[in-house]
């Protein structure tokens, strides 16, 4: 296995605030980016991990990157992967840097794209894509890229060995069923905030002739104009699932007070009701919106927010980030505390580089975890997929299983030219 | 009142590390480090502010300042002050910028700075100390400084407005009081965790010498020697309040094991005893360890997360942070809800410029909100003072209130120079 040599991060974004893509209730302008960085080694393979973001601070993110990188630069891949959850304590334990968190805001954005690149490389060097790399570790495995600091008051090593010990034996079917039918997805672009009534019209027709089942609307800025909204997807989309996401614009009474409006259109779940930092208010607002479910996580800071909404009842739906949480290792961490609580895990993506990072994470949970698809599905947006090596490929509305050696953000090279910030060619 | 002509920040740090001050079991060698801005205006005066860090990452704070600086310059200062709330809104809800929180971490630590900085450019003008130009604001402006997004379901604007005005009729004799009395204040330089037996003996007798009679020690890495650094402390300051602070180092079931050891010694609170935003487990912590209260908050990223501290009934005490919470108006919030909720505040101190900054918080508090000293105390902690043009003074372990226009964080031309990272004199 290679040594890391070196680390070099790229400030990428891209313009998508100028067509509205991705526009929501407190995110009007998103321009969605990603903080990179590239762990070179002294073999054939490098190492390529990503944080999203959605524009200005990238370069924060870039910087504190090249603070954490000493962390990995200079060792063995084979001594990081022999103790990768090691490696992530160090990451998120640094005597000065955790000040800046501790484990949240940019300091953990940035672990998660070390993070990352390291689960990158190690699977490029194993020639596996990243979730056939994690369902060929064995439980034992598995388990030991878990911290598990902060949650053994619901979940210790041995519990979820015994978790992951169950699941082992049929693994290998569910890895075929995913290889031949994909991994269920549901789709947010028809419904951003931006977009007129005409937009959405077209775009859910379309996305129904390409076999969308699962539709997605922003809603939480004008109630009239979120009935409005609910009513024309529905007149398009007839029954099929609809969920409304109201990205954190509400206090907790204004939440209930607001679904009681939308109650007609049988919403599956809304999604970021509140703070996300709210986990009692959460919970209160589950109690009062079911039967609608109640999703959310995709800022939810790290691993212990995650265990108190589970913990309170505060969640239908856990909507797991890539680059929120600390990279690969905390999300498997999550998937554990999911299956422990039986809550499904619904992966947050549509940004940059988020739809080919998850769809390896929800095939992880399902082959080695839940092993269920009930009541998942993953998100999905068609944007940027154009600027990547690998791009997440959708086939009747599901995940197409990823083939390539690594983790999949790799861009190409004129991808990154492009949208290098702020000297690349879109942004001059 | 002047116009806001330029934003310039500094990555001041003074080299703590080398003595192991401020050390405890999770911060083995922190450099006392603030990221201060100054506020240039088209009048005599200058806003300064700063948030706090422990040394390598303070730069990334500077580097979010100079972010966020275009929110407040070219601005009006009398435009900011007649909506404070309405500043801190623009701050904390960028449309792209609150992705790398929100509020919370790195961006939330510069929201802090540019916050006070304002502030304390406000009280330069009015020329009085901040905490007599809080005073001097009537309830309606104290709480039109406040952003009530997301504390609805427990505080509103009427409600908060209600509690002010019932202490107002009152304030005077408080501000006379505190004027002649200082405010009571509890020493942390004595129990550092990295200090051998010999310095804590003499540096408790040297504090019972100065008047003190509140004392903290850090724990948390080996219980015997916990057990042994309390019995040593409990034989020199006799009968007087003990606490002690393990800084996140446990979990849940580990902390309520390990104060089953410390239990001889009638701690007055154990701080920090595990993740920072485990407000469930604070709570089922203060459950098992009663009548040894829990004090949390110094990591405590935001409003939302001291509301849940409350409703779970998880604290004792809170301990705000004048940084760590996004600055003036964030801490105005908390000491609202710790009112509503019968909490008392006891913020922490003991870092670069914190004491400077706590001693106003503390006296806000009681004349304005809780009007009360029982059960409260400020942290202070004595070191890098002498950088200070008017540093924290202690008598009799009291704060004696500052009298200096503005909010007390400006250093000497001489400090600057000296702790510039990393081309001042001690970095060299």
């Amino acid at each position: 296995m290679p040594r890391i040599t070196s680390a070099r991060t790229l400030d990428v974004r891209a313009p998508t605030s100028r067509t509205l893509a991705g526009s929501d209730a407190v995110h009007q302008d998103p321009d969605y980016s990603g903080a990179y960085v590239f762990l070179a080694t002294d073999g054939p393979h490098e190492g390529v991990g990503m944080t999203f973001t959605i524009g200005r601070g990238n370069d924060l993110c870039c910087a504190a990157i090249d603070q954490l990188a000493p962390l990995v630069v200079g060792r063995d891949l084979a001594e990081l992967v022999a103790d990768t959850a090691g490696m992530w304590r160090r990451l998120t334990n640094d005597g000065q840097l955790r000040w800046l968190g501790p484990e949240k805001g940019v300091i953990h954005l940035a672990t998660a794209a070390l993070v990352n690149a390291v689960w990158d490389l190690w699977a490029k060097v194993e020639a596996k894509p990243l979730w056939r790399l994690v369902c060929d570790l064995s439980p034992e495995q598995f388990v030991d890229a878990v911290d598990f600091r902060y949650l053994t008051d619901v979940l210790d090593r041995d519990q979820a060995l015994d978790l992951l010990r169950a699941r082992a034996p049929t693994r290998a079917g569910r890895i075929a069923e995913l290889e031949r039918d994909g991994y269920p997805a549901y789709i947010t672009s028809a419904g951003w905030l931006g977009y007129d009534e005409q937009t959405v019209r077209d775009l859910c027709r379309e996305a129904l002739a390409d076999g969308w089942r699962c539709f997605k609307t922003k809603v939480g800025i004008d109630v009239a104009a979120d009935v409005r909204r609910c009513e024309l997807m529905r007149e398009e989309i007839g029954d099929a699932a609809l969920m409304a996401d109201a990205n954190q614009v509400w206090d907790v009474d204004e939440a209930i007070a607001w679904m009681r409006h939308l109650e007609p259109f049988g919403l599956r779940w809304i999604e970021e009701p509140t703070s996300p930092d709210d986990v009692l208010g959460h919970a209160a607002i589950r109690r009062a919106v079911a039967p609608v479910g109640v999703a959310t996580g995709e800022h939810a800071a790290n691993r212990v927010i995650f265990k108190q909404l589970m913990q309170a009842g505060a969640i239908d739906y856990c909507q797991i980030d890539a680059c929120r949480l600390g990279g690969v290792n905390e999300v498997l961490a999550v998937l554990l505390l999911a299956a422990r609580f039986g809550v499904p895990v619904c992966p947050h993506a549509g940004g940059l580089g988020l739809c080919e990072y998850v769809q390896h994470l929800s095939a992880i949970d399902y082959v080695c975890v839940s092993g269920s698809l009930d009541d998942r599905t993953a998100e999905f947006a068609d944007h940027c997929h154009e600027h990547f090596v690998h791009p997440a490929t959708i086939r009747n509305a599901r995940y197409v299983m990823p083939t390539a050696p690594g983790y999949s953000v790799d861009m190409h090279p004129e991808s990154y030219a492009e949208l290098t910030y702020p000297g690349g060619r879109v942004w001059q």
